[in-house]
This record gives C-alpha cells, sequence and structure tokens, in this order.
C-alpha cells in the first residue's frame, strides 16, 4: 500500500515549511486587523486549529508510516494557517496568536462544527477531511483576492496546500469506495454521519455583509463545491447522504460536547506554565 | 516567544518532504539487505520510529503554535528515517516497513532506552532530543561513508535533517538554563534523568564486528559526542551530570516498561485491521 498519497503539487512539488513557520513572512507586521476583520480572521484561524489539532492525533497511529507522514505534513500545514490568521487577529487586541490558541475558553472559539467532530476511525477522518479541503480550497480561492492585503496573502499561499490536501483525500475516498466491502460500508457510515455538518460551512453571518469585499460570502462558494463533490461521488459510485442539517451555532460560539476536551488537551501545558518561559 | 526555532538549514531552507515520504527514491528496489545488515538496519530503523512516536505526542500540545511545527516536522523527518531503515531491513526477509513497524511485539524491536523515556515535561523531551541528535549526527555522519550503498544513501541524508535537529535542541537548552530559576532547575532535573541512558548509545555489539566497514562502531562516536556537548554545557553554564550508567540491552530485545505501552498505542489501528485495507 504505498500508493496511497499523490505528490505535494506545491510548484517544486514539497511542502514548503520554512514558509508554514515564519507566519511573520506573510503577516506584514505593521497591519492591524480592525475588529472585524480581527473576528473574521479567528474564524478562520479557528477552523484550521481544530482541525489541525485533531489530526495530529493520527501521527505514528495511522496505519501506515507514509499515512502517518501524510497526515502529519497537512496537520501541520494547518497549524501554520492557524498561526497566520491568529497573528492577525490578535493584532487588534495586542495578543500573540498562541494567546488566542491557549488562552480562550470554549465559548470564544468560533469554528464550526464539522471540525469538532470526533476523529472515529479512519473513514470519519477522510471524510471530514475531504468536506473540509474542498470547502477550504473554494473559500481560500476567492479570499486570495480579497480587499484585505494580510488575508489574500495569507490565503493566497494557504490555497496551494489545501490543493494538495483535497487531492489526498480524494484519493483516500476512491481507495475506501472502490476497495471492500468492509471500506466502503465505513465510508458509508462516515458520509452518513459527518454530512449534517456540511450546511454550517455555507451559512452567510451578519459579519459577511460588514465586510463586503474583504470577506468571502460562503453561500457563493456551494456550487463549486457540489460540482467538485458530485464529480468525485460519481467516480466513487456514492450517493449523497439524505442525513438531516444541524443547527450549528459555531461563528456564535455554541459548541458541541467535543469541543472542550479537545481545547483541554492541546491548552492543558500551556496554562500550566503561562508564558511558556517556566 | 517567536526566536525558538532556528531555520532549518539544509540548503533550500526547508524541510523537503517529498524527499522524506519516498524512501523508495533511495532504498534502491533491487539491493537485499543480508540478515546481518537488516538486523543492522532495524536498530537504527526502531530508534528513529520510537523517538518519532514519542514526539508526535507533542503536536498541538507544545506551549507555542511554532514550537508545535518545529516539533512535528522533527517527527515526521524520523518516521522518513525510520521508514527508509525498515524498508531496507525487510528486504531480508520479504516484509514491508509496515509489517515491521506495526506487527513485532516488544521483544523483537531493537531500539535503546532512551528514546523510550518518556516525554515528562517539556525539558525532558528537549534533553532526550539533543543527546540522540548529537549521537545520530556522528553516527550518519560516518555511516554515510559505509560499504553498504543502501544505508550509506540514508544515512547521509538524514545526517543534514538531524543536523537540524541538533541545534534545535541546542537552541533550547540554552533558552531553558539561561532563563528562569525554574526552567533551569527543570533542565537539570531532565539531565540529572536522562544521564543514565547515554552510555547504551556508545557500546559496541558483536554485529557491529561482523559488519565491519558496514556498520558504524559507536564507542569511535563518543568522543565527537562529547566534544560537542562540552562546549554547549560550557556556553549552557551546565555541568555534566554525575548520575550512574543503567545496563541498556535495547539492542537485544530488553526493554524498559515504557515500550509497550508506546507500542500498544502505536500499534493498536493497523493491528485491528490487518494489512490496513479492511
Amino acid at each position: 500500500m504505498n500508493d496511497g498519497a499523490p505528490a505535494h503539487p506545491d510548484g517544486h512539488g514539497h511542502v514548503d515549511v520554512a514558509k508554514v513557520t515564519l507566519s511573520e513572512e506573510i503577516v506584514d507586521r505593521a497591519s492591524v486587523a480592525s475588529t472585524d476583520v480581527a473576528e473574521y480572521a479567528t474564524w478562520l484561524g479557528d477552523d484550521a486549529l481544530i482541525l489541525a489539532q485533531q489530526l495530529g492525533w493520527w501521527i505514528s497511529r495511522a496505519p501506515e508510516l507514509e499515512e502517518d507522514i501524510a497526515l502529519g505534513n497537512i496537520a501541520l500545514d494547518l497549524i501554520g494557517h492557524a498561526r497566520s490568521f491568529l497573528h492577525y487577529a490578535g493584532t487588534a487586541t495586542g495578543r500573540s496568536e498562541d494567546d488566542l490558541a491557549y488562552f480562550r475558553d470554549e465559548h470564544e472559539f468560533r469554528s464550526v462544527h464539522l471540525v469538532e467532530q470526533p476523529n472515529g476511525d479512519f473513514a470519519h477522518t477522510i471524510v471530514r477531511q475531504l468536506l473540509m479541503s474542498l470547502y477550504l480550497f473554494e473559500l481560500y480561492r476567492e479570499l486570495a483576492g480579497s480587499a484585505d492585503a494580510t488575508l489574500a496573502a495569507v490565503a493566497g499561499k494557504a490555497e496551494k496546500e489545501v490543493d494538495y490536501h483535497r487531492d489526498h483525500a480524494s484519493q483516500w475516498i476512491l481507495r475506501l469506495a472502490l476497495g471492500t466491502e468492509e471500506s466502503r460500508e465505513r465510508l458509508l457510515v462516515a458520509l452518513s454521519d459527518l454530512w449534517p455538518y456540511v450546511e454550517e460551512l455555507f451559512r452567510d453571518e451578519p459579519l459577511h455583509d460588514v465586510l463586503a469585499g474583504i470577506a468571502v460570502r460562503p453561500s457563493g462558494l456551494r456550487e463549486a463545491f457540489d460540482r467538485v463533490l458530485t464529480d468525485l461521488f460519481a467516480e466513487a459510485e456514492l450517493a449523497r447522504p439524505r442525513t438531516p442539517t444541524t443547527s450549528g451555532g459555531g461563528r456564535r460560539g455554541q459548541h458541541s460536547e467535543y469541543l472542550g476536551y479537545l481545547l483541554t488537551e492541546m491548552q492543558v501545558l500551556a496554562r500550566r506554565h503561562p508564558g511558556a518561559t517556566w
């Protein structure tokens, strides 16, 4: 099973970690986000951060060493995106990205419910990853043209990485769908379990109107998302699930029971040693 | 605290993940390891694999997002090295690197005791990382001249990455040693706790004689290791610990109580679904 991970197609064929690490290179230290832009950047950063935290769990637990590396790289890409967005968000209030990641409480997080959903079996992780990657790709592609230069720069770079993430997830969907009877069955269960959380991704909020020209209205991304999914599902011989939609509320700080556990694990060390300097 | 991670100095300034992932590019599929070389490659692979597994735990738990990314990248480098060495080891018996990682029992693992030692607090993780990186750097540098072309190629590539790892760990040692009273105290405890496991790294085994010209005699690496450590300790105003040496035995499959837990966590999913195809 060495055919799972497609090559990373970001130009020179590998993840450019130095660029991921140095969010400072992208987020101009001189730009300060307005309160509204900071709120929007927090939404973007929290989605990436929580999804990264989930994927990190798989490192050295995936059923193949190669997949360990693939999921690990995706997690690191997402932490990089989260850092950039949260760094920018923090400029509005003089907080660092670490302050925002480690010292906010559950109701202050703005992530969608889909990223909070448990890793479950590998099929659940991959379905969550597919849905988020398809959504984020369309979102970042639009956001790369934002009137806010910082958001545009971060999104433009993230778009290339998320393009790889969606390719990785799509390859796995095909493998699981067209693999064994059990892999297909597990995929169908995962699709059915996670489908209810798709709707929230595309729900416009008042902030999107306030930030017209800067933020991307998610409702406008749905058609492209559906088109890609339809093609993939046709190839994988899958039907779209009919499970009903949940109410969401992540953008207003209303979360499922899962987020609290995630945050506890993520924040415990930073909170035990505030400032991380002992 | 954004000054912790030095830039990745591997030529073009970033981790080249595509190269890490595709161990096949390095491990010539035509070369088959002899039984002795396979055993030696297993020693090398197991050290890297267990250390990677330990570091993976820190992803999204480190006290800074930047450090999440740094430790995550180091973990992925190490999984890459493990894959290459274990792939080569497996050629002797027709097993894949995944077979060796996920379907061997504790007594079949050949890793040294140092890599099994718990993550502890961040200081313990960093001290373990320093000691292993200094050792692996000297080892790979020598092994890059091995008469076995496959071992030489894998080591030559790994050497550059491990050079970054030792730089990363050294920077942290200085920060902790010269930081606050508490950070220095924690560092001293970690050094004292882990020092007993250093000796095992440099102990020659009969296999090293059998593989003269192919394997590297670890006793010959001790002087260079000590020299680097002496310089670093001088800069960090640290004295060498006087804690006694443990008996070791990792190369013969005798392990501390910690390895069993690590392996359970690492292997549970692969074993639940053998072949990883459901």
